[in-house]
């Protein structure tokens, strides 16, 4: 297991987690030059904010710091009420691989999507049988551009209390699958964004990062586990200030050959979104250090 | 499949739904007779309920409106910080046996605990595979007891976003597991409570229900998932209200063998906590008609 403790290396900053700060929303230019500033070599930004500052302007100013991702988000949300929802899904899903590729991000992070218009307030249908269908050929698709341009997809199972509103990948074991069906070489072009704080409580957690394995293992993302946690969505902790084992964890994620980025993804509307992006990313370091 | 739409003979109430109205705690006794003038045969009621009324007083009651129970709520919360913890817990769920068998429930329900001081706001220890296996030596403890006065243990598999605070076994499968090691026989004496709130989201849960069995299910919760989900602990919905699959969940459980009630649990500190427990337990027996 790599030792952490001496330096920041390999550390990764989700721009989400300095996107909202004392209530205003940070330009990326702003955020990658704070990183850089701190020696943070790695980030994972979102398309919003990629759009917003221009992606080639972005791609320039990562040159010039010598910085690169850890992952782009995000693709999917496939689900979709009808054939019409589900064809916007899928040319969105190609410009998002497009611009990953533009970036050199090495992989696309994918949100797979739940009940269509869940998020919105009604569910279009309730029956996710069907919503696991449509996203296991919407990733089918994905995947066949992504093979032509060379740009890995990486699903990220979330947590189950997402599984309505943001994705119905919910276990590690299920998007395993998913991976072994579509992709039974284990070609390198699809496999998992793993986040502690959406798996952490899965008690085949170890037997499936070990079944992952390097080739399915894309993208490593660490937070905390408050309690009580007060938002299903935007009460994450800072590492070390919950109850997630860190190191055990990467400690099995290491053993199952990955060897990149941790990436450090908090939303945190009650904390740390109130707080100066340059307060956050000083303690994101020590806690990488101390904690993860 | 039972047909449900022309009687509510296989409704139960869980207490907790009507136990908080319009901010009052309502006394047991009322909620009996609540529920028995309305034909409701079955309710589930909670250890500090039956203690306020006096269990004698309670068993009396039922017995003389002709009503039973779906289930105890609950023995559990296992894990401690230490062996003076872990004794307390055993005998409190001794206790909790030995009042089961007086109000003659079919099953007491077990929220098995997470890890210890988490639902305080605090753990005494982060490792999540220490608290499972306490869980487990402790269900083995009680069983043994369970096993001499004849009282079935049901194992509540709670939702992951509970499984720091108030249980470590998370999922249908996890649960199943535990009870074919603790009880290779099927004798009976040890099963699942399976709550939709909790298990919904699991994709693996048609295959574990029809793993479960007669024997292993012992009873069955209802009540529904809201879009968006305020609270993680008391912010569920009545059934018809959210996304969950009620009819195609209860047809997997009645294919599987159960044939006991359907217990409405509702906790709601947003909605229905705020109705009167009148209104709410007519609304039950509606949906318990045309949803469940």
């Amino acid at each position: 297991m790599r030792d952490f403790t001496k330096s920041h290396e390999w550390l990764s900053i989700n721009t989400a987690t300095i996107r909202k700060q004392q209530g205003a929303e940070v330009p990326l230019e702003r955020i990658i030059d704070q990183c850089a500033q701190r020696g943070i070599r790695a980030i994972s930004p979102w398309r919003d904010q990629v759009a917003a500052a221009g992606i080639d302007q972005v791609a320039a100013q990562l040159r010039a710091h010598g910085m690169v991702l850890s992952g782009y988000c995000r693709g999917g949300f496939y689900p979709a009420a009808d054939a019409a929802g589900l064809k916007v899904a899928l040319e969105d899903n190609r410009r998002a691989i497009d611009e990953a590729k533009t970036l050199d991000a090495p992989c696309l992070v994918l949100v797979v999507g739940g009940l269509p218009g869940a998020l919105q307030g009604q569910a279009a249908y309730k029956d996710i049988g069907r919503a696991r269908a449509e996203v296991r050929d919407g990733i089918a698709a994905s995947l066949e551009y992504a093979r032509e341009v060379g740009m890995p997809l990486a699903i990220e199972p979330l947590h189950p209390m997402q599984a309505a509103e943001r994705a119905c990948i919910n276990t590690l074991e299920q998007a395993l699958d998913i991976c072994d069906e579509l992709d039974p070489a284990q070609s390198g072009m699809l496999g998992v964004a793993l986040d502690v704080y959406h798996v952490w409580w899965d008690p085949k957690l170890e037997q499936q990062v070990a079944r992952a394995g390097t080739q399915r293992l894309l993208a490593y993302h660490v937070c905390d586990w408050l309690t009580p946690t007060r938002d299903l969505l935007s009460d994450r902790g800072m590492m070390g200030d919950g109850v997630i084992e860190l190191k055990k964890i990467r400690g099995w994620v290491e053993a199952a050959g990955y060897a990149g980025f941790s990436e450090v993804e908090i939303f945190s509307d009650l904390d740390w979104w109130k707080r100066s992006g340059e307060e956050t990313l000083d303690i994101c370091i020590e806690r990488h250090r101390s904690a993860v």
